[in-house]
Protein backbone atom coordinates (compact mmCIF):
# COMPACT_ATOMS: atom_id res chain seq x y z
CA UNK A 1 0.00 0.00 0.00
CA UNK A 2 1.10 3.62 -0.77
CA UNK A 3 1.17 5.85 2.21
CA UNK A 4 0.97 10.12 1.49
CA UNK A 5 1.68 12.09 4.17
CA UNK A 6 1.38 15.73 4.26
CA UNK A 7 3.13 18.76 5.67
CA UNK A 8 0.22 21.57 4.89
CA UNK A 9 1.06 25.29 4.53
CA UNK A 10 -0.14 28.04 2.51
CA UNK A 11 3.35 28.88 1.04
CA UNK A 12 4.82 25.58 1.22
CA UNK A 13 2.93 22.05 1.55
CA UNK A 14 5.45 19.22 1.62
CA UNK A 15 4.39 15.67 0.73
CA UNK A 16 5.74 12.38 0.17
CA UNK A 17 4.49 9.48 -0.96
CA UNK A 18 6.26 5.47 0.19
CA UNK A 19 5.42 1.99 -0.78
CA UNK A 20 5.05 0.17 2.45
CA UNK A 21 6.37 -2.80 1.13
CA UNK A 22 10.02 -1.91 0.50
CA UNK A 23 9.78 1.75 2.20
CA UNK A 24 10.63 3.25 -1.50
CA UNK A 25 9.50 6.55 -2.38
CA UNK A 26 6.99 6.65 -4.68
CA UNK A 27 7.07 11.09 -5.02
CA UNK A 28 7.85 13.78 -2.77
CA UNK A 29 8.34 17.52 -3.43
CA UNK A 30 6.38 21.00 -2.57
CA UNK A 31 3.37 22.38 -3.85
CA UNK A 32 4.34 26.52 -3.48
CA UNK A 33 2.23 28.98 -3.87
CA UNK A 34 3.00 33.01 -3.81
CA UNK A 35 1.80 35.47 -0.98
CA UNK A 36 1.16 38.18 -3.43
CA UNK A 37 -1.05 35.71 -5.57
CA UNK A 38 -4.87 35.65 -4.20
CA UNK A 39 -6.08 33.12 -0.94
CA UNK A 40 -9.07 31.53 -3.61
CA UNK A 41 -6.29 30.65 -6.01
CA UNK A 42 -3.79 29.27 -3.71
CA UNK A 43 -6.16 27.69 -1.80
CA UNK A 44 -7.69 26.06 -5.08
CA UNK A 45 -3.57 25.25 -5.97
CA UNK A 46 -3.14 23.27 -2.99
CA UNK A 47 -6.04 21.53 -3.37
CA UNK A 48 -5.64 20.62 -7.16
CA UNK A 49 -1.83 19.34 -6.60
CA UNK A 50 -3.53 17.30 -4.06
CA UNK A 51 -6.14 15.67 -5.84
CA UNK A 52 -3.66 15.63 -9.19
CA UNK A 53 -1.45 13.32 -6.61
CA UNK A 54 -3.75 11.26 -5.01
CA UNK A 55 -5.38 9.94 -8.60
CA UNK A 56 -1.82 9.44 -9.92
CA UNK A 57 -0.19 7.66 -7.31
CA UNK A 58 -3.51 6.63 -5.24
CA UNK A 59 -2.76 5.85 -1.40
CA UNK A 60 -4.35 4.00 0.55
CA UNK A 61 -3.70 6.02 3.63
CA UNK A 62 -3.14 10.11 4.05
CA UNK A 63 -1.11 10.96 7.25
CA UNK A 64 -1.52 14.15 8.45
CA UNK A 65 0.21 16.41 11.95
CA UNK A 66 -2.42 16.49 14.93
CA UNK A 67 -3.23 20.43 15.23
CA UNK A 68 -1.55 21.09 18.67
CA UNK A 69 -2.31 24.23 20.59
CA UNK A 70 0.34 25.79 21.29
CA UNK A 71 1.77 27.34 18.37
CA UNK A 72 3.60 30.90 18.29
CA UNK A 73 1.87 33.23 15.46
CA UNK A 74 -1.67 32.14 15.23
CA UNK A 75 -2.49 33.93 11.78
CA UNK A 76 0.33 31.51 10.29
CA UNK A 77 -1.64 28.84 12.00
CA UNK A 78 -4.39 29.25 11.07
CA UNK A 79 -3.89 29.74 7.00
CA UNK A 80 -1.92 26.58 8.03
CA UNK A 81 -5.77 25.47 8.76
CA UNK A 82 -6.77 26.68 5.10
CA UNK A 83 -3.94 24.49 3.37
CA UNK A 84 -4.20 21.29 6.25
CA UNK A 85 -8.18 21.68 4.91
CA UNK A 86 -7.26 20.50 1.86
CA UNK A 87 -5.67 17.51 2.63
CA UNK A 88 -8.79 16.85 4.49
CA UNK A 89 -11.07 17.96 1.68
CA UNK A 90 -9.36 15.32 -0.61
CA UNK A 91 -9.45 12.76 1.91
CA UNK A 92 -13.65 12.94 1.76
CA UNK A 93 -13.66 13.44 -1.88
CA UNK A 94 -11.32 10.42 -2.94
CA UNK A 95 -12.65 8.90 0.16
CA UNK A 96 -9.23 8.29 1.76
CA UNK A 97 -8.39 6.85 5.38
CA UNK A 98 -6.97 10.09 7.33
CA UNK A 99 -4.73 9.96 10.01
CA UNK A 100 -3.29 11.98 12.37
CA UNK A 101 -0.65 11.80 14.82
CA UNK A 102 0.37 14.14 17.61
CA UNK A 103 4.33 15.39 16.59
CA UNK A 104 5.82 14.12 19.28
CA UNK A 105 4.54 10.30 17.91
CA UNK A 106 5.91 10.41 14.45
CA UNK A 107 9.10 12.04 15.82
CA UNK A 108 9.84 9.17 18.14
CA UNK A 109 8.25 6.48 15.91
CA UNK A 110 11.32 7.62 13.24
CA UNK A 111 13.93 8.55 15.36
CA UNK A 112 12.90 6.89 18.87
CA UNK A 113 12.80 10.63 20.54
CA UNK A 114 9.76 12.82 20.36
CA UNK A 115 11.40 15.85 20.59
CA UNK A 116 13.98 15.17 17.72
CA UNK A 117 15.03 17.98 15.76
CA UNK A 118 14.23 18.64 11.85
CA UNK A 119 17.90 17.60 11.44
CA UNK A 120 17.62 14.47 13.23
CA UNK A 121 14.35 13.79 11.75
CA UNK A 122 15.86 14.29 8.22
CA UNK A 123 18.82 11.50 8.80
CA UNK A 124 16.92 9.17 9.85
CA UNK A 125 13.71 9.30 6.88
CA UNK A 126 17.42 9.43 5.11
CA UNK A 127 18.05 6.05 6.54
CA UNK A 128 14.88 4.43 6.56
CA UNK A 129 14.37 4.97 2.92
CA UNK A 130 17.66 4.31 2.04
CA UNK A 131 17.93 7.69 -0.17
CA UNK A 132 21.00 8.71 -1.23
CA UNK A 133 21.01 12.35 -0.06
CA UNK A 134 18.98 14.17 3.00
CA UNK A 135 15.90 14.69 1.63
CA UNK A 136 14.97 19.13 2.07
CA UNK A 137 13.33 20.93 2.43
CA UNK A 138 12.16 20.06 5.81
CA UNK A 139 8.55 20.34 4.51
CA UNK A 140 9.63 17.30 2.69
CA UNK A 141 11.48 15.49 5.41
CA UNK A 142 8.82 15.70 7.60
CA UNK A 143 5.79 15.08 5.31
CA UNK A 144 8.19 11.48 4.75
CA UNK A 145 8.23 11.00 8.24
CA UNK A 146 4.91 11.20 8.76
CA UNK A 147 4.36 8.15 5.91
CA UNK A 148 7.57 6.26 7.69
CA UNK A 149 5.63 7.02 11.42
CA UNK A 150 2.38 5.48 10.06
CA UNK A 151 3.75 2.16 8.69
CA UNK A 152 5.77 1.70 11.54
CA UNK A 153 2.96 3.08 14.32
CA UNK A 154 0.23 1.36 12.57
CA UNK A 155 2.47 -2.70 11.89
CA UNK A 156 3.54 -2.15 15.86
CA UNK A 157 7.00 -2.09 14.79
CA UNK A 158 7.13 0.39 17.30
CA UNK B 1 -26.10 41.49 -7.49
CA UNK B 2 -26.28 39.23 -4.71
CA UNK B 3 -23.92 39.57 -1.50
CA UNK B 4 -23.07 36.28 0.37
CA UNK B 5 -21.23 36.65 3.56
CA UNK B 6 -20.22 33.58 5.36
CA UNK B 7 -19.58 32.86 9.27
CA UNK B 8 -17.41 29.85 9.08
CA UNK B 9 -17.00 27.53 11.60
CA UNK B 10 -16.30 23.67 12.30
CA UNK B 11 -19.66 22.90 13.96
CA UNK B 12 -21.62 25.81 12.31
CA UNK B 13 -20.93 27.80 9.44
CA UNK B 14 -23.28 30.56 9.07
CA UNK B 15 -24.55 32.27 5.83
CA UNK B 16 -26.97 34.74 4.05
CA UNK B 17 -27.43 36.01 1.03
CA UNK B 18 -29.04 39.04 0.10
CA UNK B 19 -29.46 41.52 -3.23
CA UNK B 20 -27.92 44.53 -2.94
CA UNK B 21 -31.13 46.34 -4.71
CA UNK B 22 -33.69 45.81 -2.24
CA UNK B 23 -31.47 44.54 0.34
CA UNK B 24 -34.06 41.16 0.55
CA UNK B 25 -32.54 38.13 1.92
CA UNK B 26 -32.45 35.18 -0.83
CA UNK B 27 -31.31 33.06 1.43
CA UNK B 28 -29.65 32.57 4.77
CA UNK B 29 -29.38 29.74 7.36
CA UNK B 30 -26.58 27.69 9.24
CA UNK B 31 -24.29 24.33 7.73
CA UNK B 32 -24.08 22.24 10.39
CA UNK B 33 -21.78 19.23 11.52
CA UNK B 34 -21.22 16.87 14.25
CA UNK B 35 -18.56 17.00 16.64
CA UNK B 36 -18.03 12.42 16.31
CA UNK B 37 -18.37 12.87 12.22
CA UNK B 38 -14.43 12.44 10.74
CA UNK B 39 -13.03 15.87 9.79
CA UNK B 40 -12.74 14.61 6.23
CA UNK B 41 -16.87 14.26 5.85
CA UNK B 42 -17.56 17.21 7.81
CA UNK B 43 -15.24 19.38 5.51
CA UNK B 44 -16.34 17.74 3.03
CA UNK B 45 -20.38 18.57 3.39
CA UNK B 46 -19.06 22.23 4.40
CA UNK B 47 -17.40 22.58 0.67
CA UNK B 48 -20.24 20.56 -0.85
CA UNK B 49 -23.38 23.15 0.99
CA UNK B 50 -21.18 26.60 -0.02
CA UNK B 51 -21.13 25.00 -3.57
CA UNK B 52 -24.84 24.79 -3.86
CA UNK B 53 -25.59 27.51 -2.54
CA UNK B 54 -23.34 29.82 -5.00
CA UNK B 55 -24.59 27.14 -7.64
CA UNK B 56 -28.06 28.03 -7.00
CA UNK B 57 -28.43 31.31 -5.76
CA UNK B 58 -24.90 32.81 -8.02
CA UNK B 59 -23.47 35.75 -5.78
CA UNK B 60 -21.08 38.29 -7.12
CA UNK B 61 -19.22 38.18 -4.16
CA UNK B 62 -18.33 36.22 -1.15
CA UNK B 63 -17.17 38.29 2.01
CA UNK B 64 -15.57 36.43 4.98
CA UNK B 65 -14.15 38.48 8.00
CA UNK B 66 -10.42 38.79 7.81
CA UNK B 67 -8.14 36.67 10.42
CA UNK B 68 -6.90 38.09 13.19
CA UNK B 69 -4.56 37.19 16.12
CA UNK B 70 -5.74 37.20 19.25
CA UNK B 71 -8.11 33.96 19.63
CA UNK B 72 -8.83 32.81 22.87
CA UNK B 73 -8.47 29.33 21.55
CA UNK B 74 -5.60 28.17 19.06
CA UNK B 75 -7.42 24.80 17.90
CA UNK B 76 -10.57 26.30 17.49
CA UNK B 77 -9.41 29.18 15.20
CA UNK B 78 -7.15 26.49 13.50
CA UNK B 79 -10.49 24.81 12.40
CA UNK B 80 -11.99 27.24 11.79
CA UNK B 81 -9.24 27.86 9.12
CA UNK B 82 -10.37 24.66 7.91
CA UNK B 83 -14.16 25.46 7.50
CA UNK B 84 -13.24 29.00 6.34
CA UNK B 85 -10.97 27.44 3.55
CA UNK B 86 -13.93 25.74 1.70
CA UNK B 87 -15.48 29.45 1.42
CA UNK B 88 -11.97 30.38 0.01
CA UNK B 89 -11.73 27.26 -2.23
CA UNK B 90 -15.57 27.45 -3.56
CA UNK B 91 -14.73 31.37 -4.54
CA UNK B 92 -11.80 29.56 -6.24
CA UNK B 93 -13.69 26.96 -7.88
CA UNK B 94 -16.54 29.14 -9.63
CA UNK B 95 -14.18 32.26 -9.77
CA UNK B 96 -16.05 34.76 -7.51
CA UNK B 97 -14.76 37.93 -5.79
CA UNK B 98 -13.96 37.11 -2.22
CA UNK B 99 -12.98 40.18 -0.04
CA UNK B 100 -12.72 40.42 3.05
CA UNK B 101 -12.93 43.03 5.96
CA UNK B 102 -11.65 42.98 9.80
CA UNK B 103 -14.58 42.38 12.39
CA UNK B 104 -14.44 45.89 13.46
CA UNK B 105 -14.98 47.40 10.13
CA UNK B 106 -18.11 44.78 9.78
CA UNK B 107 -19.97 46.13 12.78
CA UNK B 108 -19.30 49.72 11.83
CA UNK B 109 -20.47 49.78 8.66
CA UNK B 110 -23.56 47.86 10.35
CA UNK B 111 -24.19 49.36 13.61
CA UNK B 112 -21.78 52.68 13.63
CA UNK B 113 -19.66 50.99 16.44
CA UNK B 114 -17.00 49.37 15.69
CA UNK B 115 -16.99 47.24 18.87
CA UNK B 116 -20.95 46.26 18.47
CA UNK B 117 -22.18 43.46 20.59
CA UNK B 118 -23.65 40.44 18.89
CA UNK B 119 -27.18 41.34 20.01
CA UNK B 120 -26.77 44.96 18.64
CA UNK B 121 -25.19 43.64 15.20
CA UNK B 122 -28.60 41.29 15.51
CA UNK B 123 -30.97 44.49 15.45
CA UNK B 124 -29.58 46.35 13.31
CA UNK B 125 -29.51 43.41 10.46
CA UNK B 126 -33.00 43.19 11.45
CA UNK B 127 -33.68 46.94 10.58
CA UNK B 128 -31.67 47.00 7.40
CA UNK B 129 -32.97 44.26 6.26
CA UNK B 130 -36.47 44.79 7.13
CA UNK B 131 -37.02 41.58 8.83
CA UNK B 132 -39.74 40.90 11.30
CA UNK B 133 -37.85 38.76 13.67
CA UNK B 134 -33.91 39.01 15.05
CA UNK B 135 -32.01 37.03 12.55
CA UNK B 136 -30.49 33.90 14.69
CA UNK B 137 -28.80 32.16 15.73
CA UNK B 138 -25.32 34.55 15.53
CA UNK B 139 -23.91 33.03 12.76
CA UNK B 140 -26.27 33.47 10.24
CA UNK B 141 -26.74 37.63 11.78
CA UNK B 142 -23.45 37.87 11.53
CA UNK B 143 -23.30 36.61 7.82
CA UNK B 144 -25.75 38.72 6.96
CA UNK B 145 -23.76 41.30 8.68
CA UNK B 146 -20.89 40.88 6.17
CA UNK B 147 -23.10 40.40 3.22
CA UNK B 148 -24.56 44.30 4.28
CA UNK B 149 -21.29 45.56 5.00
CA UNK B 150 -20.01 45.15 1.70
CA UNK B 151 -22.93 46.70 -0.10
CA UNK B 152 -22.72 49.57 2.36
CA UNK B 153 -18.59 49.97 2.41
CA UNK B 154 -18.64 49.50 -1.59
CA UNK B 155 -20.80 51.53 -2.52
CA UNK B 156 -19.25 54.44 -0.37
CA UNK B 157 -22.94 54.98 1.69
CA UNK B 158 -20.68 55.21 4.84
Amino acid sequence: MRILGIDPGLGNTGYGIIDDRDFSVIEAGVIKTKSNTPIQTRIKKIFDEISSIIAEHKPGVLVLEKIYSHYKHPTTAILMGHARAMACLVCGEFDIKLVNYPSTKIKKAVTGNGHASKYQVQRMVKDALKLKYLPAPVDVSDALAMAISYCLIEKRKV
